[in-house]
């Protein structure tokens, strides 16, 4: 498979890269919101327009569990679903499957389950995975993995790795099969747990079978932060230079710099979305919980010098008012705050890894910012 | 008082109209969102803007409780707390204070009552209402009444309404005493219950006393609808051509459009943001529950022909697959055609007493509708 990734520069490890997808370029380092349910919670397509996302993450598991991809496929693909037309990366379920689905039974196939909505016994293995994000239409596809759970003795990480990377051949062979005109991108997913040797295998096997990108999955699954670090440190050495790098379900604004700086090139995270439902906003300083009473009569705004449509017209106040009131407008405010934050956040590295600055805004970023 | 209401064009007792308020003009016919606590339920003031609203209603009650007035004004009032730079009508509280409230005793001097958050005992009396409209920044004021339950006898109906006229005093006497510059419009509601002598009576002691506009109270409170037109027809003609008139907390389209025909002016009402919370839509030809299944694969607008941002770019499909899956979209798109159908049938309904054609456009929108 042929790669459509060009980097522009790099600063130590950290890149800045075009990627070329079928449905348009996407500049890194990128943050792509999580659109789960054919929608990024509380956000619409010209809200995320107007922020800048250059692409977005949809949920291969729950597709399939409501709507069911069939019939967002006879409406056109998920793009015209949603009415989103820049490019859509899906993940495989693999992730889905493991934390959410119910009664899971592994077998050389693929994994049979019940639905965590009504149960409803379901069953998805590779070909399946590559056939629902395919019917979806995304742009990046991802392979259908088994995540093992953290803590992983080396032997079942072993033993669920070599059982990944067979999916991995079998997804590999299901998109050969397929017509190579208006072929979205597929990226392998590099696992092992906290195992370096395990990560080499997994990264070399990938790279020896070829995929247009390369992910770090099994990471932020609850292990500590250096441990998350040490996953990503031994895996990018055998992942190749010209291949975008994703490293999945991260993480903490700081942590997705520090990651940049390791060479990470793509990230997708609920954390922006998610805590602004609890009325939680980033700032560069940290987060702010708005519904705490010091912001009770605050008239500025979530973060001085903020651009977002939040920070323009609305004080710390009012938010927090309709946070305590339960009211829609606040979350959908913090969310756009948070969205923004994070999309901002590796516009600024991008800039800075061309203009060779972003060891400095680096250093400074993580000093700055207080971890809750 | 003096008004500053022009009557444009009238077919039958259908009235076309310009409000003059100190914060611009209201065209009426005029349907006025309802913006409980500060925010118009998942709506955003840009989008209000973009739909064309015109005033919109806050919560006495409701924001005296939370966050407070006093809070609101040290922000720069109501309207610079929720970025609306538009008209505001506040309702008085008192409806609320008769149906949310608990431990309610009502004295010459007001209301005592806990309030329905956390039970805090709290007083509102006529005076107090005025004090907190003022100190929201209201553009117009509601007079603090007493709200009778549905049904009430007579001689009930004759008591509440004594007391409700005696606080209306009152309140016109607190005004008297204010700075008369950038004074708000101060409407009187008649009440009355189900009889045309009260109802006569109250609205002759109204206009005696002098407002800048003329509500009528005590509808739609749970009683038959030929009962909610004679309320209105039992008021309107003891009322002057040249004040606007108020139906609070009207109604299903038909009825709105029944009540400009009796000659009412001003509107509003919770349903189209309430009805959209449960997936249900307003089309011409009635409600949609969009969570029904044959919506399931429905790739056309909510409403052929809409040109709301809802309809614009998504298909009862997708809406139908975003309320099912209690997304925060969903029920922002609704409530977006919904109150695009509430306002728009008001400009239409003002197109066409401006063009003497509103009798064919009421029977025929009428007979159109099916009740849901």
């Amino acid at each position: 498979m042929s790669a459509a990734f060009a980097v522009e520069a790099t600063q130590g490890k950290a890149r800045a890269g075009i990627l070329q997808t079928r449905r348009g370029l996407v500049r890194t380092p990128v943050f792509m919101p999580v659109g789960t349910q054919a929608t990024v919670k509380a956000v619409s397509p010209d809200e995320l327009r107007e922020l800048g996302a250059q692409i977005i993450l949809g949920n291969t598991y729950h597709l399939h569990v409501r709507p069911g991809e069939k019939l967002i496929r006879r409406l056109g693909g998920l793009h015209e679903f949603m009415a989103w037309d820049r490019p859509i990366l899906t993940d495989s379920g693999g992730f889905q499957v493991f934390s959410l689905a119910k009664l899971r039974r592994v077998t050389p196939e693929g994994v049979h389950f019940q639905n965590h909505l009504d149960g409803t016994p379901t069953f998805i293995g590779p070909e399946t995975s590559m056939e629902i994000q395919r019917d979806l239409g995304s742009d990046i596809v991802m392979l259908f993995d088994e995540c093992p759970p953290h803590p992983c003795s080396h032997a079942d990480a072993a033993k669920s790795l070599e059982l990944t990377l067979a999916w991995a051949e079998r997804c590999r062979a299901w998109w050969d099969a397929q017509p190579q005109e208006w072929r979205p991108l597929v990226f392998g997913i590099v696992q092992g747990s906290a195992y370096p040797d395990l990560r080499e295998r997994s990264a070399r096997a990938l790279v020896e079978m070829g995929f247009d990108g390369y992910a770090v999955g099994g990471v932020s699954v609850g292990e500590p932060e250096h441990e998350m670090f040490a996953a990503i440190e031994n895996s990018v050495p055998f992942l190749p230079e010209e291949k975008p790098r994703y490293a999945m379900g991260l993480g903490t604004p700081p942590q997705m710099l520090e990651m940049v700086a390791r060479g990470v090139d793509m990230f997708d995270c609920v954390l922006p979305t998610r805590l602004a439902r609890n009325g939680t906003a980033f700032t560069a300083r940290g987060t702010l919980n708005l519904k705490n009473a010091p912001f009770a009569e605050d008239p500025s705004p979530i973060e001085e010098g903020c651009t977002c449509a939040a920070c323009r017209d609305f004080s710390r106040a009012y938010i927090r008012h309709l946070v305590k009131a339960e009211e829609i407008l606040g979350l959908r405010l913090v969310s756009l705050h948070n969205l923004h934050f994070y999309l901002n956040l590796m516009r600024q590295a991008r800039e800075r890894i061309l203009d060779g600055t972003f060891e400095e805004f680096r250093r400074g970023f993580v000093a700055g910012y207080k971890a809750a």
